[in-house]
């Protein structure tokens, strides 16, 4: 249990980004939504088949440069069981890429229920005589709140599995100050949860540096960014906020070590997006996805120079 | 948006308690699953079918004397979304029944992410000229570790489709003071929690005292629990951890306001499994469920009273 495969994918690649595949209708061009409604009808699978297939495109244009997928699993959720099977199939396919997947899905619960949650998404789960991977992803992101009783049934199925999460630590969002930054009593709430991140951790530290046990913390937070790097340095950021929330290849740059390794920053809806803007017509829209790709990795290499193991 | 609908069912039934619905194969009679693996093999769809038909079994034996049903989806995302299905189903055989359906999703994110999870469990969305309930729970359990940011989204939903939601304030579980019970810096995270969720229940206020945003109070956990139903005077609460956590009758009475209301108990394992005790046989398990949920019923009432309006 590490992020040892991810660091490595980031290193070959040179790519310390993450696309988030975040597909709600409107995010898909109109051709795509009609071929999947001419043949499944204007119906949940139709959707479905719908956010699949602007995934593959994706995909195809971007596993080649870009290490890591991020599916946001509500807008998948958002389109019922007939969208959890879009999910599953993505994220084989991406798999199939050669990717690295990240399922965003913040899940938390306590024992036997968390573990459930892990088999879900990490592991694998018996029925019968037959094993099978529910969704199979490489790494999860997850709520803290409940404490450990929440972290420690995912680490066995991370560790027998050599895959990893990420913990909620100081997100993105405008508010989430009123419980992250409150003071606890001599220490604020998310530098608590990042102390608990390096703890979880320890039992599983990669060849790298890192742990399996990573940490979410937001783009839109660049101070808190470089005091965490500091604090929980062997915890792996996930960090999202860049791009339309805000936040700018300068305030990522204290996510990163001294070797550029340590964070990987997601893009979601600049790149499934990205043929909205400029001269791109709907049919370019995995063109003008890898377009903004190499953009934003640009971006953030110039600040952190050549990426080292 | 309330609770009002879930208070009546409360009161009409005089049960203030809910049944999890958590099914994983382990619960189920092997006579189910037998029928199931024939039909649909040692697959992720038979399990989901075996799923399906013990929670129907169960449903049916309850239907008349308890109000509410809570699924966990942990249980169904660890089939896939071919569990997915059988939750689908579940709710929708549930709500046939007249049961008022709490969706123990524990989901959290923010913005249009959250607005999603609340299409997808409480709301509606539309595909092409198409409307569609996703999930189509009554209410939902979320995590509020980010803040108003990702309860907003949540509450016009709610407003709009009279639902309700259950914020996590102070978990069951052993190790839930590992961060809710830090002082931040003169109250404890948890007791801030339950204040949030006052101040974002407060323009959803119910007819009976009660606002469409409740909260999570643990059964393990009896001081507490009376000190929030003094302070969270609006909020209702779903308490778990009754039974198999070790949480019993004289725990939870705390929970109930004078006239019986503002709390709502949770009993899974209990339940489900109630078929395993006993002189019971497997074929019996929705007899056997349908008695421990009366002694449930009839211990917790007779510390609370009768239940008025």
């Amino acid at each position: 249990m590490s992020f040892d495969r991810l660091i490595k994918k980031i290193v070959d690649t040179q790519n310390p980004t993450v696309a988030g595949l975040d597909p709600k209708l409107d995010f898909i061009p109109q051709y795509i939504i009609d071929e999947c409604f001419a043949e499944y009808g204007e119906t949940l699978e139709g959707a479905a088949q719908a956010l699949y297939q602007f995934n593959v495109g994706l995909i195809d244009a971007l596993c080649d440069i870009v290490p890591a997928v991020k599916p946001q699993c509500a807008y998948y959720e958002m389109y019922g069981w007939q969208g959890m099977r879009a999910l599953k199939d993505t994220i084989d396919y991406a798999k199939g890429k050669g990717m690295f997947v990240i399922t965003d899905g913040k899940r938390n619960d306590i024992g036997t229920t968390m573990e459930a949650y892990a088999a879900a998404h990490l592991g694998s789960i018996k029925v019968g005589s037959n094993q099978f991977e529910p969704f199979g992803g490489d790494a999860l992101t997850v709520n803290g709140y409940l404490g450990s009783d929440g972290i420690n049934p995912l680490l066995p199925i991370c560790q027998e599995n050599d895959k990893g999460i990420f913990v909620l630590v100081k997100t993105s969002n405008k508010s989430s100050g009123e419980l992250q930054d409150c003071l606890c009593p001599d220490k604020t709430v998310y530098s608590l949860m990042a102390e608990y991140c390096e703890n979880w951790g320890k039992e599983n530290s990669g060849e790298y540096g890192y742990s399996g046990v990573g940490a979410v913390v937001g783009a839109t937070y660049p101070e808190q960014l470089t005091e965490l790097r500091e604090t929980a340095s062997h915890t792996m950021f996930l960090v999202p906020g860049y791009g339309a929330q805000g936040g700018g290849a300068a305030d990522v740059a204290g996510a990163f070590d001294k070797n550029g390794l340590g964070a990987i920053i997601n893009s979601s809806r600049a790149i499934m997006c990205a043929y909205k803007k400029g001269d791109y017509t709907e049919k370019d829209f995995a063109k003008a996805a890898r377009d903004e790709a190499i953009r934003m990795r640009d971006e953030i290499v110039s600040y952190i120079g050549k990426i080292r193991l």
